[in-house]
């Protein structure tokens, strides 16, 4: 059965991390990962944020569950920004993030309180309150972006 | 109120969606949504894989997890393959996936339900259970990278 699951997983699945201890074999791997679960946070808030602008009729159970999301992505990104993940694929991660940790886990843990007060916010059914949740959760995104994520991205 | 958002929402989160009609602004936006949600999967994936494989220590609480993001993103990826997403940055999408469609939708609703028993299977705290599951996962996920997936990235 080992053996089995060990053909399959390494057929199919195109896993990139196989042991806890070196969760990303590569640098490459870690930016990959973390640039991949901002983005399925981004795209979700967005389509908050649209219902939030006006730009798209609101559906609260959409709202709830694209929040829902939100959260949830929001706690994944950080394992990846190891030491020596600074290089290995373009990254617009800046070198201040390995030089004021402190302060990118504080901005880190922000962010993630205000995630999950917007899936609270989201999970009321107001648009109302989830325009005001969705406000603070956007500028803990920008108070990290300010001053942790460059305007492009690296040559590798 | 609305103004605040938008303008915190423009500014921070770089966001993809703005309407529902056009969930994805650009194909590109589809590509790159569809790449990270299934590149989030399979780092989770890989995770329990690990201790499937013996090559983690089994961690019943940490595979839970794991799984619980593997569902979620499981079900992702699909609204990203609309028409007209077959280009517009390298993809590994053949162009089979719009010509064979039912048979595409076939294989991401088999893998979504063994994604569904993955994660109950987790929920076990069994590692047999585990076991058996990923391995109808990964098989799930071979059969439609068999058919659907190119080898190599397109040049755009």
């Amino acid at each position: 059965m080992k053996r089995l699951v060990l053909t399959v997983i390494a057929a199919g699945a195109a896993l990139t991390s196989l042991s806890a201890a070196a969760q990303f074999q590569k640098p490459e791997d870690a930016i990959k990962y973390r640039q991949s679960a901002l983005t399925v946070m981004a795209n979700h808030l967005g389509r908050v944020g649209a219902m939030a602008q006006g730009k798209a009729p609101f559906d609260a159970k959409a709202a709830a569950d694209n929040a829902a999301i939100v959260v949830t992505m929001s706690k994944l990104p950080w394992v990846a920004f190891a030491e020596g993940t600074d290089k290995g694929m373009p990254t617009r991660a800046k070198p201040e993030i390995w030089k004021e940790g402190a302060k990118f886990k504080d901005l880190q843990t922000k962010m993630m309180a205000e995630a999950e007060k917007f899936d609270a916010a989201a999970k009321t059914g107001s648009l109302d309150n989830i325009k005001a949740a969705i406000g603070d959760l956007g500028k803990a995104c920008k108070a990290c972006h300010d001053d942790f994520r460059a305007e492009k991205y690296s040559a590798n």
